[in-house]
């Protein structure tokens, strides 16, 4: 979707509730943001500035008693366009709160949660234009937070897919650690969690989705990332790979379990003197690109799982997009070099990760523990439930990037 | 170099000696040669027609008294210029003996040994072309048998390779497995070697020679693999790659031991909307995909010698070439990710283990529990020498494919 749309539309339906919080995590590709709608209107709407509020996601109330009640919404721009960014954020009806150190911050001094690389690099630019403090949370831990808070709290964000199907995984907070998270962004980290903020960034990889976007912008026509992905689904890699047919004249490799259709060389094909790249069609190109990189990721994570002997990989990052040729690449390729001992699972919000774990962070104090219930389903997934604060439920017609129904308890 | 002059050397370098046995490796991108030169004149010069001898490598003689003398030599063609080496062969003083089950073969049927995926998509056309058979062997056998030759039999074969330093390595042939044998032609296999015909094949990445000079056709105008690696020597992979300190601004993330020029996503920073293909310099996106490749390729077989505890790694096949830039970048990459644990090592005849697999199996009883000393030195490396009957150097002046002095002693 194009981002100014997406404003758009974040716009209209933002008409009956009012940002309250938000935090952002700014990568080398992309700006991801994730902001809490309040349904009540406690915001004053007056104009485009950004204000700071003394009311904070857990100001004490009575027990059982919803202190907010909203919804978490997500939005991404790039971020070789962080002047749009600077522009949606200056003219939505923002009521920041959320302080520095839980207490009321004074009122010329606004904090956003923020974490990735460009919440060092564009620090300056967001105190100039707008005049705001970014408040820098850890990357990696970042991550961690907001897997952890997703696998935990939200219905139906956890799934298989296998050969078109897409499965949803029960998961059990109880049960849940350890496992590898790995994260697809422009490079990619592989992260090890024991628990909540118990985590190694282990290994990773920067054949990511800056590579799958870079490369692919300079082989293909493509505009941007998701028509280059588009395009992969017409395409066939057995244009421009070199199979191990190819080399064993249309049979297979039997004694060492590598059939003729096995990929022997990513793009081995094109060594041949008798094309040029405008000869190639860039679908086949794209989808021998995708194939490739997820292929390598896939494989990566497997031996880093192998390693520590964890039985669950989650691949989040937004290289994947809810994209089947590429869950099914990487599903695959698990399969494939595990012999069928690990799986890979993917996340719904994948995307948003990171920024979750910086909005998380607004108030450690009051989120830590979480165990929550789903607000629609009305049960608790956990037995210990005493002490949660925030119940989720994703919404039933959620968008790709569905908002999260969230109510806040006071503890 | 380009091969017809090398032919052209090869011819006159042969009009003293007589090739006696030839054996092919026929890979997705190359055919590479490995032929036996003798040093008397016993094979008679009638022509261009190939033709079977009975002497064999390992004829019966007196103990201790040469059976043969010469030298191994190597050559390589373009796999899909196949016809060149056709012609090579056809045109040599090729005597060609060896038979198929080491018996005289009939003299209509001459037997060259052959192993790669080529063996068998190309048999008819040798047949046709040449009348001869290709004796196939498997590729895997061919490649740790070529590598176990070399590392026990040839002197100053193996060599570690780290800040522009070549430091050649002593192997002790009693103490030489298990080792990891990362063989990197079009793709690349990893084969556990734990002796003499005992290994495995325990991964593989497609990501190899293939996709480098594949990816580097389609992106570069270079017009072969060598121009392609030599452009790497004057590039800069941070015009391409997108770096920790480009998404970071300058600083590292020291956090997770990652330094502000550690390439966070490869060809990261080709993603940007104010350039194309034609604005990037060949040279810096050859070393870019050269570091990408080098690098993972690096990661992955580190991940699986960690995996069955291996502490050696030898590096071999044709995208190597000696070349010092993907030699620096393995050895790091194998440094870092094994914080120093593992070493990577690589084979001055490192393009040509398959068909030196091949080319020992004309006669495996002969040359099984082969022990080697070096001809120049006249000492043995091992004390076990008895049953020695293979007596090899490397030459003094070598080239690249540096020609090896060989001796059979008879058994």
């Amino acid at each position: 979707m194009d981002h100014l749309a997406h404003v758009s539309n974040l716009r209209s339906s933002q008409s009956q509730t009012q940002i309250s919080h938000l935090a952002l995590d700014i990568g080398g590709s992309l700006i991801k943001l994730v902001y809490f709608c309040r349904y009540d209107d406690s915001c004053r709407d007056d104009g485009d500035e950004l204000r700071s509020q003394n009311d904070s996601l857990c100001s004490k109330s009575d027990n059982n008693q919803p202190v907010l009640e909203g919804r978490l919404h997500f939005a991404k721009f790039e971020t070789s366009k962080i002047n749009d960014c600077l522009d949606f954020l200056r003219s939505m009806k923002l009521c920041l709160g959320g302080s520095h150190d839980g207490t009321a911050p004074p009122s010329d001094k606004i904090f956003i949660k923020a974490t990735g690389g460009g919440a060092y690099k564009f620090a300056d630019l967001f105190k100039e234009k707008l005049g705001v403090s970014l408040d820098k949370e850890d990357e990696m831990e970042c991550l961690v937070t907001g897997a952890n808070f997703l696998l935990k709290a939200v219905h139906q964000e956890a799934f298989t897919y296998l050969d078109g199907q897409k499965e949803f995984v029960q998961i059990d907070p109880n049960d849940l650690y350890p496992y590898l998270l790995v994260n697809i962004g422009s490079g990619v980290s592989m992260i090890k969690v024991d628990g909540d903020g118990k985590f190694e960034r282990v290994s990773g990889t920067s054949l990511g989705g800056g590579t799958f976007w870079g490369l692919g912008r300079l082989l293909t026509k493509c505009k941007n990332f998701d028509e280059l992905l588009e395009l992969s689904h017409q395409g066939n890699n057995r244009i421009v790979d070199m199979l191990v047919g190819d080399i064993y004249g249309g049979t297979d490799y039997a004694k060492i379990g590598l059939s003729s259709t096995t990929i022997a060389s990513s793009f081995g094909k094109a060594i041949s003197d008798s094309k040029e790249l405008e000869d190639y069609q860039p679908e086949d190109v794209s989808r021998s690109l995708l194939r490739m990189i997820s292929n390598n990721i896939g494989q990566i994570s497997y031996l880093n799982a192998l390693r520590f002997g964890l039985k669950r990989i989650f691949f989040a990052g937004f290289f994947i997009r809810g994209h089947a040729y590429t869950m099914d690449t990487i599903s695959v390729a698990v399969n494939f070099w595990s012999k069928g001992e690990a799986k890979a699972m993917f996340l719904r919000h994948e995307g948003f990760l990171g920024a979750l774990g910086a909005f998380m962070s607004y108030e450690k104090q009051c989120l830590d523990g979480l165990m929550v219930h789903k607000m629609q389903q009305k049960f608790p997934i956990s037995a210990s439930s005493a002490g949660d604060n925030i119940y989720c439920s994703l919404s039933s017609n959620s968008d790709e990037n569905g908002s999260i129904e969230c109510t806040v308890y006071g503890t």
